[in-house]
């Protein structure tokens, strides 16, 4: 992400003494291969290759650290440079003569036109295999294919203040959403409510006693419905912050120095999940229809959020800023005036006497691109940024992050949907100069031209896509048709068809 | 309201001694009448008068206070009397013969089936002119009604754990309201952006001073654009917490003893401003069309807000509560098991082991109408509560509650509205068992059973609103035609008419 955060890497907290050698593989337990059936896509990167810039001493970490690109992208020495090269800015899919990626989906991306040394969104596409931790009723059972679960998964990261947060989620994160899912395994093919209870040891002693299973039958008749959509919801949410916390604990031996968006679909049991934290997004076109599927979190969407926590902990403003919000900062001769302003309880304005606190600089100021938390930061949620500091100070930024995600949920058998039906997933590099009706527009003009069964359909719609927010280089800036200067920072964009050929084989 | 605060009357705080003498008139500074051409409905209630019921010692207070109904209704005595009457339930509207309420409303009213002693909601309609506290550039200049603002008002007020807070608020909000647009008399009817500043102090030496005024063309070009509109927002969003804070002051003059929910409207300027804090709700129904103008706050629709306040502020949940939500109630012999639960970050549900603190009591529990927080209350947001405790506990509730409303404007002037579109406000005894459709079907059969230009037609509707959720007696309860229970709550309905005879004159 370009500009989210506001000399972010020049403050981060130096994480002393040389870096511990990097662990050769999650701290996850059991993780779980894909079966053979599901596309073999590894989740690791290419092999790390050092960067070739400036080794002044403020680089010193980012020259030392590697850079990568989806391994679906198959890309040789020779083609990685190619996607590193910022005059160039060549759009990179996967090769037409590879094996495609799982579902038909369309990918495309692009580096940014200069303003950080390498790309730092990162992209996943995989299927994943979810075999039960155990028989939810506690009697261990024979590990067999027939009785887990399949989920496919994409994810855009778009990371900030370094790469290594996007490249480290790329890489995770979906085998923590298949941690959480292994208890489920059972639950979530079983039609009837999800048990109240599970036995806390599995295979303890006494624990396949069914018992222990507390049944909504067996409960109040005041007990609370649970659906199994909203244990689905539970995993991804808690994937989220399980994955921020193995950031906060590897950070050092991972060199993770930032942070990243992340937008995230699953699609499990008939059900799209679409679980977004940051400023990507990602839309359904359906029939020329647009279909919001989630929404952006930024100092702006998310200022009362910010300023309650802000007010109701006030010891993490550290007396250098105020909860409340000005129209701009205030200075120190209007002092006694009174001055537009708004706290947290607020939507509207109203005047109030500037005191001296007031003269702090506001938690949430600016609007738009250019609204900033803490004066640092543009963007409210995500993975990783534990080191973030305040500009020129040693506050710390994470206490007002969330790592969490909303979740929203499309249920895919609830609609026939045609080849031309797709969900668009985008970072903010496509949407900061694209509009939702410009991408179901190009959706259609795209795809019109390509026989309904022609597989390659997805990918050049991906790739049209992101040439239409990258544009081409003239009059000193890559612009659009329109003149306007295109988005120079990184693209990357997912087209997941939903009617498509290939759709949920 | 009914059954919203569980037995909250008798664990209220006594206010300890002989209330002060009630005080004659509100305190609030420079309270100004309405113009002579504004209906002259006087903002108090009729005499107070003694209730008739149990003098037994838990009613002591309840009986030494007095109730009132509307001063618009113009009840006798003896029409006070019927509208107090739990068995007939008699349907109370303005008198066809009297004068009407500004612009064409209509309003109808229902005492409950014997839940409360008296009538605990309230109601208000009421013209407000606002002349301005000063000129903006400082200098005093001439009261002059030319120069001043009127708008036009609605409060419906649903009390719980008594009556008088409703009542206090149907007399002051509005008059808070006029206070706070005293300010902005001025910049609202200028169309150039508001300033940024006002001078400190109105009238003092140099205020007079145009440079005290720093208008958005003298600041950063980043200063965030603040539109009248959210200047009327802003003072009414701050109407409702002086009220709040009003009744705290003088709640033992007053003998608040409970709480109330409000939802406002405020015409102003060509827009209408729906302000809603409990669980009341606003609808326009337009051209058959349901335009939602409120939500409904309530512990299962502000959960993740009460949660994440117990969450930061363990401190308010005193021992005896988790913030955290399970099912149900977590039993002593499940501690060890995994249970659902999720807190305040998730909107889905996961496992998680029971520890010994999950066995408290859960902040947030039940559903729908039986939602209940700290065990005690089924809404949460409104004015007064400042005495509410736990359920058996010197817990306060207040801390959780929040007065400030959620405000959603309609712009009156973007639309054509025919005699037949209504803004309706109802309090939830109407909701409860009628749905926004079953609504708009009554405007459709009631409106078109009465000439356009008939101004007693939106009584009429109001009526049949009412008598359509009370229902009538048989079969030992108040039932509807379909045979199941009316609503025994208190009902009160406001219609008004976007676009019918005597609007917006």
């Amino acid at each position: 992400m370009l500009n989210r955060v506001r000399s972010a890497v020049a403050h981060l907290v130096s994480s002393g003494g040389a870096p511990p050698p990097r662990p050769k593989s999650p701290d996850l337990p059991n993780s779980t291969s894909a079966p053979p059936a599901a596309p073999p896509q590894a989740p690791r990167s290419p092999p790390a290759r050092a960067g070739s810039g400036s080794a002044a001493p403020a680089r010193t970490v980012e020259a030392r650290a590697s850079f990568c690109r989806p391994t679906f992208l198959q890309l040789s020495p020779g083609g990685l440079r190619r996607a590193d090269d910022h005059a160039g800015r060549a759009v990179q899919s996967p090769p037409d003569t590879g094996r495609r990626l799982p579902w038909s989906t369309g990918y495309a991306e692009v580096i940014n036109s200069g303003k950080s040394r390498h790309n730092e969104d990162q992209a996943c596409c995989e299927v994943v295999y979810v075999e039960g931790r155990r028989s939810v009723s506690g009697a261990p059972r024979e590990p067999s294919r027939g009785q887990g679960l399949c989920f496919y998964y994409w994810g855009l990261f778009d990371g900030h203040a370094g790469g290594r947060a996007a490249e480290m989620a790329s890489r995770l994160l979906h085998r923590h959403i298949q941690e959480q899912l292994k208890d489920l395994v059972e639950i979530l093919q079983d039609p009837s409510p999800p048990p109240l209870c599970l036995p806390s040891t599995p295979g303890a002693p006494g624990s396949s006693d069914s018992s222990h299973l507390v049944g909504p039958q067996s409960c109040w008749s005041s007990q609370k419905e649970v659906t199994h959509e909203s244990l689905v919801v539970g995993a991804i949410e808690n994937a989220f912050q399980f994955m921020d916390e193995q950031m906060a604990r590897e950070r050092h031996g991972h060199q993770v120095e930032g942070g990243c968006c992340a937008l995230v679909v699953v699609y499990l049991l008939g059900k799209v999940y679409v679980a977004n934290a940051g400023d990507s997004r990602a839309i359904i076109v359906r029939n020329g229809e647009i279909i919001p599927m989630s929404r952006e979190f930024t100092p702006e969407t998310e200022r009362q959020r910010l300023q309650m926590l802000g007010f109701l902990k006030p010891e993490l403003l550290g007396g250098e800023f105020t909860h409340l919000e000005f129209p701009r900062r205030v200075q120190p001769k209007e002092l006694g005036q009174r001055m537009l302003y708004r706290d947290q309880n607020m939507t509207g304005w109203a005047y109030k006497k500037i005191e001296l606190e007031d003269l702090r600089f506001p938690l949430v100021c600016g609007e738009g691109k250019k609204a900033r938390m803490m004066a640092t930061i543009g963007v409210t949620r995500g993975l990783g940024d534990h080191n973030l500091r305040v500009c020129s100070s040693t506050l710390p930024i994470k206490p007002f992050l969330s790592s969490f995600p909303e979740v929203r949920v499309y249920d895919l058998t609830q609609y026939e949907h045609c080849p031309d039906d797709v969900l668009v997933l985008g970072t903010d590099g496509l949407w900061d100069v694209t509009s939702d009706c410009e991408v179901a527009a190009t959706v259609d003009r795209v795809l019109s031209a390509y026989e309904p069964n022609d597989p390659s359909r997805y990918t050049a719609l991906a790739q049209a896509l992101v040439l239409g927010a990258r544009g081409t280089p003239r009059d000193r800036g890559w612009r659009l048709p329109n003149n306007k200067l295109g988005s120079g920072d990184d693209i990357s964009v997912f087209v997941i068809p939903l009617g498509g050929p290939g759709s949920y084989s």
